[in-house]
């Protein structure tokens, strides 16, 4: 596999640069679907693509010998910020950037299809590459991919997303929960407007809503178990025009990040009871409307466990590390919903090669040769678990 | 003066109808200056424009007897209000309205005017007629007239304004502090933004804004003395434009209402102090821009309780009134704190003729009659202090 | 009158004094209540005493000519205050001391029931003095009073109190509203107790209570009339005994002071909703008593414009003053409920005679000539009230 | 071994037994100092009293064999607990009680001596047992060994808790933190008393602390990383005597749970900032004692990772398990900053023989099977060491 992978590292480069360039939107990439449509067949690999009606593809290598299906994905799409980047692979597109690494990740797929397709004779099973759209805005094109089938019959399914924050030659995930269920929270509030010197004869949104910010905090402070990491942000207050006026409407937006579907269900029950109690305490109305962005990243145990036996053997006992828990959201977790799985972070990030922005910033970049070892880290826990799969059934 | 004044009548209403047609922006009365010049030369005074460098004008009649100089003030200006009446003499000019009966106070001096320049023989000493511009708008018009040497020898200053929450026949003024000082707040909050999920990394300025508002709200129900009336009202909060994103900066604007100069100066104090503080305690900082309106109306003793002598004549026992406590401010404060006077209200509401809408509103109108009530009690005064001061004189 | 009440004075002196070695504390005034008969027996008064079941008495002087009857009031209970004065004629009861000058009030009622018994013959109608017990103590005397049938047929009633932050030689009433509704709440709140540092198996009421004190600011900041004097005031807090204990339990004790009925009600239930969806809001619950004290003390608009007719002549032009707005309050309150009347301030204060300490203080001691005053400005009440009914009997 | 602890484990029932029953506080464990060391002698163990001048003990063994030294610790003390079972072995003392099982972890640690005083000749190295006192009560004492000398020359050192809420059979730790520092907090809030209807003279401490209160709840919610446990609470609060009276001073008392020094750090440096600043802010002053409990546990890795590697054995793969990390406080910690160990949890929890209330409850026992268990545990940990050590010095 090594050296294989290794005498493909130039083509995923040029890849990667290629979508560098090129980047689409969400839902939008329908370029950049037709483009991996293509290379996928160059590359002798059976393809699939309007995968759900969308832009997802799926590459299928059924193996000559028995064995488990296993799915490995990657996601393709870019976001909306303008490249500010000087090397000579930045973007072409106005206002759009790969800035989170999918081009990357898009790229080492490729690697894998065509590292399968050559090795056809030695796979046991199935191995199917899910080229997922849409994985940066709610709500995510994996509810897509599973509903047109993408799921049927796998058994075990794997990701990795190349992270910047960790140092190239390092790799990290945990068992349980993984990252966060990132949902957003809109609140209105309509109290009753009036003269600034006259407040009672109104209801002031602007007190109601400070005092509805105050309460949120005990949300997290007093609510949720202290050992149950949770966030809820108001990002946004806007209320009134003028300094002599009593405001009627305030409209905050926030943001709710939890590990658990009880925590998180918890915590939208607490802002409700808060936000109404409050606004009616006052004599205001209230509205709150919250929307579910992805649900939490929970990796199965025992597939983490092989990230944990596999993943020294290419990054070493100190690289292979256990991750704390990340704040941001993945529609990776759809998948392990409905099959066990591992999502993995691939260190990126390089001094050198100016990889130091974190990701969705204007300047991100990553180191390339990451590429390489997340290749390899979803082979080699693809062929791990076929491997036990066909132990197992042989004895 | 009774009767004079009753042939005047139609005049009035037709040139108060004339400049409800015609309305002026503040600090922009050119053309409605230069007509009530035309209007007092054709009426046979001696008229002063360009009073201070601005629209002022001043008509003076100077008495063939002896006596003290006795200002009487009327405004000019207009708001940016669209017309809503559908009356005849609804505004022509679009978004622009004198929606708090400026006209009528203009066409109520005019006639004013008139009486004196036809009894310039029986009056004692000077009469001194201010048409003030600018009164809706900060720091406006009375400035401007003093610094041109409006009150330079001035004995005594009134003025009126229609006031339709009072109904047509009554008048009502109060001695001591009457309207508030109207001030405006600034507050500006910088903290460190950042992402929503990681709160830690930020200084959260919405949640300062909300301690800030909360905290507020003890200056008057703790440090002020509850027998003060005090107003401070945050009228606008603007924070953040994301739900994801915790804000860097936060804006709230507000309104200070007081009546006297102690009062006020303590707020803003205690306003600093609480703005302050909390930033600092939250980790961010905070500017706090405290713009003083107008300094609050202060009558004088004497010259109110003229008022209670006087007015009962008129208005009757019932209907000669002492006023609450007025949470608007008028530039008529700044003519007292140099010359004893009194500044009072006579009533303009009347269900029959549609004026039940309150000021600055876009349906607003008055009882036309008050002003003929306006005119006579200013004349009232101005002669009650006159005989007063003759008597003083002999005695 | 001026001569007679003079002659008396050195018993006014020798009878407060001797009250104010032997003061009583509310509803217990046993002594006080036989001494007074007394010396209402030995001045010649009809007594009626055991009123309304309670230690009060009425001394009844019915004139020789037709008239009204006018009823004069004085208070007789002492407060639970340790003397601190070194005076000869210091509290000789250990804890007990009158500290608010209602020894000097009942002193200055016997000189004037001494004066009417003299100069019956004169006297146009009744006059019924009111020796009143518990005015310090809710539900207070008065009540007792007039359950006893202490109005029934008065035309008009008139007090007085003895006033050390006014200076000796003033007098000061106001037309209304005049002293506060003194009120007092009992805030209960149950959430549920725990581990200090297990916060989300408890519902914190320290947390609950501290967001109750926060809310309740805006009733007065936000939601009463800036022009209705108020206060809410929380005077005590008490939850939890230990640092590591979350508390389950919190009760808070604290005053409403309102000047009208509307005002009082409307704080009521201000208070109400938020205490109550405050606890609801956070998980606990919570009680609400709102124990009212005395009504306000509303002077009748005529009486006090009687006052200010007939108090120049005792106090001067300048001494004869308009009150400010009193939070204490008063239960002479229930008396003007039923019957026009004025209650009235006199001036005690005095510096050369130690009378420098707020009523209710261990050194309050005031001016004894006050004494006098208060008797021939109540007479002066009553007989001009009983002149004026007497000329419009004859009209 | 298994066996040899088997035989004494009637022992170690009737020892733990007779301990419940003669139950002492904290740093005044006398007699069963005394009873230890007879005990102790009776095994023909070498044994140490009074270190660092307490009641501490120390037994030592030395091996036959070169190897390195091991410390196994228990404590002894009791709580300020009325015993409310009624089994005959109830606390005999009113009002002490074994309520957190020191007298089984006494008992567990004779039978560990018994065990290595009889196996002498196969130990290699030392093993060291602490008999400590005062775990209950800061400081503790485990400073007062570490001052004696005891962990002088340690290599290792290895502690257990029996805990009910883990039930019989299982055994349980963490790498890293494992317990939370448990500190104290006690702010005192000096504002400026006085009468409950004139807010404006006073600065009310009761808002002061709500405030303060308020302010905290950001320092978890808003300021400590969302993965850092943490806890900050308000025990209890007292401030004023009387409903009318705003009071001068509030007291508030409260716990801080951290797992790392910075963290602890942190909020210490909040809680300081929002205290002052917010009593600043109002007109108050206020103070802030930060009274620090014991440091977080913290495990080292590899004695962890020994638990993880020796535990499965007694306990099975799945009852030797990851602990949560649990918000209690230990005064192991203090040895754990000076020597590389591990501290772990043995279930002793129980439905079947009552052992089914948290540690201090006043029903609280455990089942006794445990101690056997825990002593087998400990042994093991240490041999295991020792093995992995002489391996080493062969090598």
């Amino acid at each position: 596999m090594e050296a294989q992978l290794q005498t493909v590292y130039p083509n995923m480069v040029q890849w990667r640069r290629y979508l560098h360039q090129h980047p689409e939107l969400s839902f939008q990439e329908k370029e950049t679907s037709s483009w991996i449509a293509q290379r996928l067949e160059e590359l002798g690999c059976e393809v699939k693509t309007g995968i759900g009606g969308g832009y997802g593809l799926i590459a299928t290598i059924r193996g000559d010998k028995p064995g488990p299906v296993i799915a490995l994905r990657t996601d393709m799409d870019a976001l909306p910020i303008q490249d500010e980047k000087t090397t000579a692979y930045a973007s072409r597109v106005p206002g759009v950037m790969h800035a989170c690494g999918h081009d990357a990740h898009t790229s080492t797929m490729l690697a894998i299809a065509g590292f399968y397709a050559e090795n056809k004779a030695l796979v046991a099973g199935e191995r199917r590459l899910f080229f997922q759209p849409a994985e940066e805005v709610c709500p995510g094109g994996a509810l897509g991919m599973i509903a047109g089938g993408a799921l049927d019959g796998v058994d075990a399914i794997y990701g990795v997303h190349l992270w910047t924050p960790l140092p190239y030659g390092t790799a990290a995930t945990r068992p349980g929960p993984f990252m966060a269920a990132p949902d957003e929270i809109y609140i209105d509030i309509k109290g009753k407007g009036g003269h600034g010197g006259l407040p009672h004869e109104t209801v002031d949104a602007v007190v109601v809503a400070s005092a509805i910010v105050q309460a949120i905090q005990s949300i997290v402070s007093r609510n949720v178990n202290p050992l149950d990491p949770a966030v809820v942000s108001i990002g946004s207050i806007h209320a009134g025009s003028t300094a002599n006026v009593i405001a009627e409407k305030c409209r905050m937006t926030g943001t709710v990040r939890s590990f658990t579907e009880e925590v998180r269900a918890f915590i939208k029950d607490r802002l409700k009871t808060i936000v109404m109690q409050t606004a009616a305490m006052y004599g205001a109305t209230a509205e709150l409307e919250y929307r579910e962005g992805y649900p939490p990243v929970m990796n199965d145990a025992a597939e983490t466990a092989r990230f944990f036996k596999i993943a020294p053997a290419e990054f070493g006992i100190e690289g292979a590390m256990e991750s704390t828990l990340i704040m941001a959201g993945e529609d990776f977790s759809y998948y392990l919903r409905k099959v066990p799985g591992c999502f993995m972070f691939v260190g990126a990030g390089n001094e050198e090669c100016g990889a130091v922005y974190p990701h969705h910033h204007p300047r991100f970049d990553l180191d390339e040769r990451a590429m390489l070892k997340a290749a390899k880290l979803m082979i080699a826990m693809a062929e791990d678990y076929a491997a036990d799969a066909t132990a197992a059934s042989h004895s």
